[in-house]
């Protein structure tokens, strides 16, 4: 018997219905309060590249524009390279649903080679994983279960007494739950994985959805396959809230202090 | 007589030849090594959407996705809406030189209203514009002749003396050449007016080329306006170099450290 597919893999299972046409369906472990999880859609999208005949190379640069909400059930996703040079290859995607666009996004894909490399970025002083706490799921966004979370500072506390935050930085350790080697269609839903920054900052509800998403892969799949099934530390914090819109700039480290993906976001809130 | 055409507004600017269908044309004055400058192609593709009947509300998400070369000359520029909602239309864009894809792009619009709102970049500490003094053009980049820039610190240094330098941050202050009230067209030129980070950090010519770009909108028509002429101050870091490829990040502000624009890209180099 096979082992049992892992619930991300079920939720960005897609359909062949032609060349660069896929057929999937939203997933109960990703649903979010409306519609499912940005970053399962995210990685759907990416999955669908990653299966066409036509695909070079890995993903560099993936970038996600939620256009409307995506109603739980069957969805086709369009896949289709745009040009293809040397070294990179341009994708343009959508998501329809009932002949609506759910979601557009676009992926840069590139073969890589070795060259001068540096790292800019600091890899935060935080204690391991194991020495602290799961963070409990939160029950109106069942997604939540698909991650193990463990928070080093900035844990979502809505209704706090301490009010107000100084500021909305979050880092935390996640993994998939249950634990999956991590690969570019987890590592892309990990990066939309983070509470939204409004709510670590001003601990109030309110109508939030993200807007357009941007990744960039600093890893090839070598070096994502080398963490395994370990947690990934994640940081994220806002630069600006205004007028209706915030805006989340994050990284995503592998557990040995590799840079693996930088993130950014905008976010629709409403008051 | 009427005031004469500001080099960015002759650079931008495009003929309709259809619904959604415009013809533009690269020019000398935002000249790059190879092609024109990928700020002008980021604006020109914003010139289409704001020149479009269909347009609803500002602009508060552009990405950038340079596929190939763009030879001086003629180009046809696509801009649809794909879907208009209350508060947001999504774009798609395309440019083309005899049918082959230059670049893509996907636009968010938005209509803002006023809400609860809160800073938390640090405008930096630097002196006055005029207190710097302006960086001489690179004559190997006729573009720059078109803006005025004057570093705070991380100017680029080709073949320093002094070698590697410790980071790749550059804060400048910078603005059109000839002055030219900013608007988004402006500010998301701009936001791609840093040189190469990768050329700050460590001073050796290379092939480089942006290869996705992103600029998230903080501003609204208003905020920009109240800037006028004034100078920008502009700063951008590398989080990441690894085998062919560059993240930046960047930020720029108003004269009165209002932040204007957020903006993130990653870029191809070879060795």
């Amino acid at each position: 018997m096979p082992p049992p597919e892992h619930p991300l893999d079920a939720a960005t299972r897609l359909e062949r219905l032609a060349e660069g046409l896929y057929r999937g369906h939203t997933s109960a472990s990703y649903a979010n309060m409306v519609g499912p999880f940005g970053g399962v859609i995210a990685a759907t999208l990416l999955n669908a590249v990653a299966l066409h005949p036509g695909r070079q190379g890995d993903p560099i640069a993936l970038t996600m524009n939620y256009a409307g909400p995506l109603a739980d059930g069957a969805f086709t996703v369009e896949a289709n390279p745009v040009r293809t040079n040397r070294s990179t290859q341009h994708w343009l995607l959508a998501m329809r649903q009932e002949e609506q666009v759910a979601a557009t996004a676009s992926a840069v894909l590139a073969s890589r080679h070795a060259t001068w490399s540096a790292l800019e970025a600091r890899f935060p002083d935080v204690p391991a994983a194991q020495e602290l706490p799961v963070e409990p799921n939160l029950e109106r966004a069942p997604w939540t279960r698909s991650y193990e979370m463990r928070f080093v500072e900035g844990a979502m506390r809505l209704s706090s007494p301490a009010g107000q935050a100084a500021d909305s930085r979050s880092t935390l350790w996640i993994r998939d739950a249950p634990p999956r080697p991590v690969d570019f269609i987890s590592l892309v839903a990990i990066c939309d994985a983070f509470f939204p920054r409004l709510f670590v900052r001003r601990p109030v509800w309110a109508p939030v959805g993200t807007v357009s998403f941007t990744t960039y892969f600093h890893a090839d799949a070598a070096l994502l396959a080398a963490n395994g099934k370990a947690p990934l530390l994640a940081t994220a914090r806002a630069q600006q809230f205004r007028n209706g819109y915030f805006d989340q700039t994050a990284q995503v480290w592998s557990e040995r202090g590799v840079l693996l993906a930088t993130s950014h976001q905008i976010v629709y809130y409403r008051e």
